[in-house]
């Protein structure tokens, strides 16, 4: 049914994307439809995201998508990063405009034109803005939830009153809000890091970055935080008058993470027959499946939903007895569903139901008094399975090398370590030609590094979607 | 501080707006910031709405920002209705585009493109899709919320196998969804009924419509619900083979509510102080106002907001004693918190604080232990005499007149009831050349009229935003 990963891996996401109806090609090239089954997906990385985000002391507010194109002209490195992916409206309202005016690439330059108006004292900050939004960058090569020419994200936007507290929080929401959801509710076990100054955010300082391995060993960049020093404030004037009456320039952060993270949990988690959800994300964790309707089953099944659902879990009733049963077993397992309780007559009749785990593909005989306590204890190991799945397999495939031409190689089937030192922009610039990023730099024992040290770092680098 | 509603009301609604800090202009004309404090109600919207709406069955998905120019012109009376408003984007990534793309300004076209995919089989219907957005419709004479050249929106697309079933399926989503969330949460006791043809959606059948009166006696559209016939599904060849074999277009509807609506929230029931917002809606429904930190009165303070956290209210602590209480009052009343709890040395010695509804303006001393008890019986009875009051300004303002002359006269300061047959197309144009016009037609006794139904017909008149 799906092309077999070891086969074809670019077509195996495709034909995931295409079978589990994730999402469609949009008409204009490189947009996308998100399909409910993902778009449900989405709303819950939106809400788990949206609640640690608050928890930081952050509120969310809206931004408008269109900006005139002189803002962004204002931060020289933003505007040429960000010139080629621009989509340019020129008319409006049946006119010409005066002034084109450019689709959002990110927010930075309009979020900033207000809070040079709304930052006066040091009273006002630190001053921390999130909006959920679509944005637009213009994409020649896309690939769904992957690369797409508008996508759906959250952007973060703060000002501090030193560098230190931007710099902290800068590493509060690499932390606190995307390592956390990542590996806590994705099961992905991300390595963060800083990119390296070639692979930084145009306009920041220092980026920070959590990066995934994929299914066949590549990289995903899943979610970033920057520090962007004053080089906003300054193009914008922010200024605040500090407790001494001086005037300064605030210090800044951005940071998001977008619907690519759908594409890498489809990629760190799935397997040949299909998707492979972590319960926490799961929109459906359990799915009630009738065998058969006779002997009382259909009621019983119904009713196992309801307990279910009463005990937290979200539980959906399958009562399609009119297809076979083995083709929605099938469609179960593409679409991930974490946890599967077959109700049958013959099963029920000697008070059993059977339990199986979509991860291992466990099967197991469970009384049927017992369903609710039975899957919960599942979803939770079904939850920690994932992520040790993903762990072993990053493990093994991300080797210790010392030289590029050594890491060169080990890029073809994972992720090689070596001395930054050992590769510098002069080795960064031939791992390029060979299709190969830095994907990180890291300290020897794995800790992010603080701002400015350069001293002692590892690279870790591989190839990346 | 604002200018009173009786002396300038425009004046008095862009003040509010401004300095209970909701929202601002965007740099490009018509365009708005949402500022966090509106957001978080647009947030709390969205929650009820959408919860609301998954109730009737519908799923949430995404469709792109760009539809191809000539997707528009499929449906004739739908181009011809949006080509004035359109933002068109002429060139992207660098390049100019072979074909336009306009920004959506509703996505019936780009769905239904889908629709005509998806749709198979009887099977498959009713599909029911609901998308959260935002949508570009270039305006000349922008009003921060009310008329944006962007704004927020969700809009619903449904496709169904009969007629009779996206008729009753529109009329559920005017009536489950939004009427139950605009009478219920925000407090406004909206006229429902049918748009004439004039003022129907480009390219429905029939509009359904939620009708708010605001301050000033004029009318805000709060929500339409359409029935599009097979309209769309001609344009777009969207056919499903029946029980039967045979090959049938669907029936379709489609329905939208938007950030207009924290427009109407404000309007309807805002006075010369501020804000009143509806405890149900309310971001913040009780802040415990700290008027001196002696006595204990600060640890008190606290206490009280985690009391009032635990017993399920949104309440928020304001101990900033430095700024002077008489500020921090008037500003409380300006967000239009319902509930505000001050707590004292002075009266915490007496074992009291004091209760001041926002609505009211009644204040009232209570002891320090039943805080949460009263707060909560405070919330219910400010909910329900915002909506006594807006209903009864509502009863108050709206005359029976029998010729479209007095309902001319009674349109100043409000809404004008009559026959439909004393108005009819020719009595709409000449109120229309007063600013006037039909807002909904209801049968006698106030009843949604049934499709086709035009006898006995009553329509609702007035001036609109």
């Amino acid at each position: 049914m799906l092309t077999p990963q070891n086969e074809d891996y670019p077509r195996w996401y495709q034909d995931v994307v295409a079978k589990a109806e994730l999402a469609d090609n949009g008409p204009v090239r490189g947009t996308m439809v998100i399909r409910p089954y993902a778009y449900a997906m989405w709303e819950r990385m939106q809400a788990e995201v949206d609640a640690r985000i608050k928890a930081t002391g952050a509120r969310n507010a809206y931004f408008p998508l269109f900006i005139p194109e002189s803002y962004l002209r204002r931060e020289a490195e933003h505007v040429e990063g960000f010139s080629p992916e621009l989509a340019v409206v020129t008319h409006g309202g049946g006119k010409e405009l005066d002034e084109p005016v450019v689709v959002r690439p990110t927010s930075e330059t309009v979020i900033n034109s207000y809070f040079a108006k709304w930052v006066q004292s040091y009273r006002d900050l630190p001053l921390l803005i999130n909006q959920w939004a679509n944005v637009v960058r213009w994409e020649l090569r896309p690939r769904l939830f992957l690369r797409t020419s508008e996508f759906l994200w959250q952007e973060g936007h703060t000002a501090h009153a030193t560098a230190a507290d931007a710099a902290a929080y800068a590493e509060r929401i690499l932390r606190d809000v995307y390592e956390d959801f990542m590996v806590n509710v994705l099961a992905i076990p991300v390595l963060t890091g800083r990119k390296t100054a070639r692979e930084r955010f145009a306009g920041a300082v220092n980026t920070l970055t959590c990066e995934g391995m994929m299914g066949d060993g590549k990289a995903l960049q899943l979610g970033t935080s920057h520090e962007l020093g004053q080089n906003f404030a300054r193009a914008f004037d922010i200024t605040f008058s500090d407790e001494d009456g001086g005037q300064s320039h605030v210090w800044q952060t951005s940071w998001g993470a977008s619907t690519r993270m759908l594409g890498g949990l489809i990629m760190a988690h799935g397997d040949d027959a299909g998707l492979r959800l972590p319960p926490q994300l799961a929109p459906i964790q359990v799915v009630v499946l009738l065998v058969r309707a006779e002997g009382g089953a259909g009621e019983r099944a119904a009713g196992l939903v309801a307990e279910l659902t009463a005990a937290g879990v979200r539980a959906e009733l399958d009562d399609r007895v009119d297809v076979s049963f083995g083709r929605r077993s099938v469609d179960w397992e593409l679409k991930g569903v974490p946890v599967r309780v077959e109700v049958g007559p013959r099963d029920l009749a000697k008070g059993s139901v059977t339990l199986v785990r979509r991860d291992t593909g466990d099967k197991t005989g469970i009384p049927a008094g017992e369903v609710a306590p039975r899957v919960t204890a599942a979803l939770t190991e079904a939850q920690a399975a994932l992520l040790d799945g993903a762990r072993r397999r990053q493990e093994e495939r991300t080797v210790d090398v010392s030289t590029v031409e050594e890491a060169t190689e080990a890029a073809r089937s994972g992720f090689a370590r070596l001395s930054w030192s050992a590769v510098g922009e002069e080795g960064e610039t031939r791992l390029a030609e060979q299709g190969i990023t830095v994907r990180c730099l890291r300290r020897a024992d794995g800790s992010l590094p603080v701002t400015g040290d350069e001293a002692d770092l590892v690279a870790v680098v591989g190839r990346a979607y």
